[in-house]
C-alpha cells in the first residue's frame, strides 16, 4: 500500500484489507502492555500545519503502540502559495530517512503534492475541504462492528455537507461499501450536483433519516455561522439538530456517529450524544486501531 | 490508588507511601541508564491547557523513565464554561485507552471534574489556586530528606498565600506530617481565616521566621503588582524577601525551599537561593522522583 | 568531548574525530531498523528558544535513533536579560538528570553561559549571528563525501556573511582542514576585516567562484531587505544569486551546498538547487549522521 490520499481512489478491497488489519489491532490497546514492535526503528513525522489535538493524538499513540519513533512537527502559517516551501520541507524530512510522512493541512491537494514528490508514503490527516481518509475508514469500521455488514445499509450524512471532507471521505466509503448513502442540511450546505456521487440529497431531517440504520452528524463550525450560511445556531439545532424527537426517525436499532469534537446543543443533543445507540467514543478508540492498521500497511507490513 | 488530585483528602499514610516508593525512585534518575520498564506500553498524557514548562518535562521525564509512552497535549484556551468540552476532550483520550491523565489547568476543579467523568486515573499537575499536589509531595520528600522526620518541625511558608496552590497543598502536606506551619506576607495576600487549616498567620519574617526549621518562599507574580497587592517590587522584597539579614531570623541549620522558578532579588536574594541552606535544585530532582512514584502507584503498582 | 559550543576553538583532530564518528552513524539511518541501543536511558533535552523545525527534528531524529529519551522544550521569548533565568532553567534541567542539552537561542553567547554553570554537556544548535557548529560540521562531512580530502579545495561563501552563524562556523571549519576560504556578497553584508579569520572577501560572483571547487550559499533573510541592505530580491538575485550561468563561473564539477530552507528564485534558482552538483539533501541526510556522532560523543562513548 503506497500511501493513503483519499478514499476516491481506494478500491473496495483495500477497504477491506485496511479494516481487517485494523481488527487485530483493537486488541492490542486493550491490553496492560499496549505495544508491539511491528515498527520498532522507523520515523513516523506527524506534519500537522492545521491545529488538531485529537487526531494528531490518535495518528501520535498509534505510532507509539506500534514501537515506531514518532516527530510531531507543527506550524501555524501554510497555504498554496507556500506549495513550494512544504515541498522542500518534505524533501527534507525524506532525507532524514523517515519512514511515513502524516500530514495535515488547511489546503486541499497538499498531501497528494507531497506523495507525488516523495518517496515515503504519505498518509492524509484532513485536507481542507477534501478528505479525510483515516476518518472515513473508522466510521465504516465502527458500523461494521455494530452492525456486521454494511451491504444495503442506509447511511444518513448530516451537516454542512459542503464544507467537509468528513463528509465527503464518507461518501466515497460507504457507497463503495455498498450503502445507500443520503445526505441532509440546509440548501446553503449541500452542493449543487452531490448527486453525481451517488448519493441523494435531502432537505429535511425526516426525509433523511426515513429508515435510516447510521446517523453521522457533522460537526457545525461556528464561524460558518457569519456566513449566514444558516439564520441562528437555534434554527440549525430545530431543522437539523440530532435529538430524541429526531433520533426516533430513524430505524429503531440505528447508530449514531459524529467525528468529534461535538457541539452538544448545537447538532446533537446531549441526550443522543451519551445514549445507547451512541458510536461516539468507538470510534474514537477503533480511529486509533485503523491509524495503527494504516501505518503498518504503508511501510510495508514487514513482520 | 486513584489518582491524585490533592493533599488535602490524603491520609497521612498515604503521603507516605508516596515519599517512600519516590525513595526507591530516585537512585533510577542517578543511573547512566536511567529506565526502568516499570510502564512499558503504558500511554500517560500530559495534558497541560495553562502553559508550564518545568513541571511537564518533570513529568514527561518521570513517564519516561519508567518507559512510558508520553504524549503531551497542550492548549492554550481554557477556562471552566469550557468545562463540557474538556470532559469531552477527557472522554477522548480515555477512549484511546490511555492509562493515566496528568493535567493542568488555570481552573480550580478541572483535575477532579475530570476524575468524576474518566475511568482512568487523573494526575493534579495544579489548578488554578487551588492544589498542586506533586509540588508538595516533593517538598516534604526534600525536607524529610534533609530532616529526617517533619514532626514538630515549624515551616514558614511566605508569599503570596492567597492566591498560591503551592501554598495550599504545601498547608495540607507538612501539617497532617505534624509539622507547625507558619504562614506570612502582606495583610493583602493573607487570605483571612487561613487558621481554620491550623496554621498561623505572621505579617512580619521575624514573627513568621523565629525558631523556623524550613523556610519555603514562594514565588511572587509581578503581575499581581498590577493589581496593588503591595506598593513595590523594592517595597515587598525589604518587607519579605529572603535574604542573608532575613535567613538569621531562623533557626541556624534552617533549610531554604521554593517551588521555582525564582525570582532573584525578590522574594530571595540570588545569595540564599545559591547558598548552603537552600534545598531549590534538589527539589527539582525529588520532583522526578515523586512524580515516578505517583504514575506507578496510580497505574496499579504492577511489577 | 565535553559539549559543543563552537567551531573556533575545535580542533582539526576533534573536527576529524567527529566526522569519522559520523561515517558510521549514516548506515544506522539507512536500515529499516534505525535504532541503536547506544544511548538508551539518557535524557536529551532540545531546548529550542527560537523557532526552528529542521534543525530541532534532525536533533530529535540522531537522539531517538541512538534510543535516547529526547525532551523538547521551546519558548517564544528570550534574551540576554532573561540570561539569569535561563541559567536557572538550566540547572533546573541538570537536577532532573538530563544528560545533554542542545540548545538554539536568538542571542550569541547563550549555549557558551549555560555550559560554563551546567554539568552537563551543552550542545549549541546555533545562537544569533555566532556559531551554528553542527551545520558547519555537516556542512564539511559533505564536502568530504563529494570530493574526498578539502585540503586545497576553494570553498566560497555567498551571502550575507555578516549576520549568519552558518557562515561562521563555516569559515572556522573549513580553513581549519586546510581549505581556501572566500566569502562574497554586497559591501552591506561582508563585515569589515573578515579578512582576519583567514578568508578571501570578494565583490562579485565571478571573483568570488572563479577556480571554486564548492559553493556554499546562504539564506537570504526577507526581513533584512527592509534594513536596505540591497535594493531590492530581483537586484540581489542578479548580482549573487546562483543560477546556470553563475555555476558556470566555478570549477566544471563543483558541488553546492546550502543550510535551507532555501528561497528558490532568490539565492538559488529552482534549476540549480534540483541539479546534480547540488549536496542541499546529502546535508540534510548528514545532518542527523553528524548529530548523531555528537550526541555520542558527549555522553562518553559509552558502549
Amino acid at each position: 500500500m503506497r500511501g493513503l490520499l483519499g478514499i476516491q481512489d481506494l478500491p473496495r478491497t483495500e477497504i477491506e484489507r485496511i479494516l481487517d488489519t485494523a481488527e487485530a489491532m483493537v486488541e492490542i490497546s486493550q491490553r496492560e502492555i499496549k505495544r508491539v514492535p511491528t515498527l520498532r526503528g522507523r520515523t513516523v513525522i506527524n506534519l500537522f500545519l492545521e491545529p488538531s489535538t485529537r487526531t494528531r493524538v490518535s495518528f501520535e499513540i498509534a505510532a507509539k503502540r506500534l514501537s515506531a519513533d514518532a516527530i510531531n512537527v507543527s506550524s501555524s502559517g501554510s497555504s498554496l502559495s507556500k506549495a513550494e516551501t512544504l515541498a522542500d520541507m518534505g524533501q527534507n524530512l525524506a532525507a532524514m530517512n523517515a519512514d511515513v510522512l502524516v500530514v495535515r493541512d488547511r489546503t486541499a491537494g497538499v498531501p497528494k503534492m507531497l506523495a507525488d514528490r516523495l518517496p515515503m508514503p504519505v498518509i492524509n490527516a484532513g485536507d481542507g475541504c477534501h478528505e479525510h481518509p483515516t476518518q472515513a475508514l473508522l466510521d465504516v469500521f465502527t458500523v461494521r462492528q455494530s452492525l456486521g455488514t454494511l451491504d444495503s445499509r442506509v447511511v444518513a450524512i448530516v451537516g454542512d455537507i459542503s464544507h467537509s471532507r468528513v463528509a465527503r471521505s464518507d461518501i466515497h466509503a460507504f457507497t463503495k461499501m455498498g450503502a445507500e448513502v443520503r445526505v441532509a442540511g440546509p440548501p446553503t450546505m449541500l452542493p449543487a450536483g452531490i448527486d453525481v456521487l451517488g448519493v441523494k440529497a435531502c432537505f429535511s431531517m425526516e426525509e433523511a433519516l426515513d429508515g435510516a440504520d447510521v446517523i453521522i452528524m457533522l460537526r457545525i463550525q461556528r464561524e460558518r455561522l457569519e456566513q449566514a450560511l444558516f439564520p441562528s445556531v437555534r434554527e440549525y439545532s430545530l431543522t437539523f439538530g440530532l435529538n430524541l424527537r429526531t433520533l426516533a426517525l430513524a430505524k429503531p436499532d440505528a447508530i449514531v456517529l459524529h467525528p468529534g469534537p461535538i457541539n452538544r446543543g448545537v447538532e446533537i443533543s446531549g441526550e443522543v450524544a451519551d445514549a445507547e445507540p451512541s458510536r461516539i467514543l468507538d470510534q474514537v478508540t477503533n480511529g486509533v486501531a485503523v491509524r495503527m492498521a494504516v501505518l503498518y500497511l504503508v511501510t510495508g507490513e514487514q513482520a
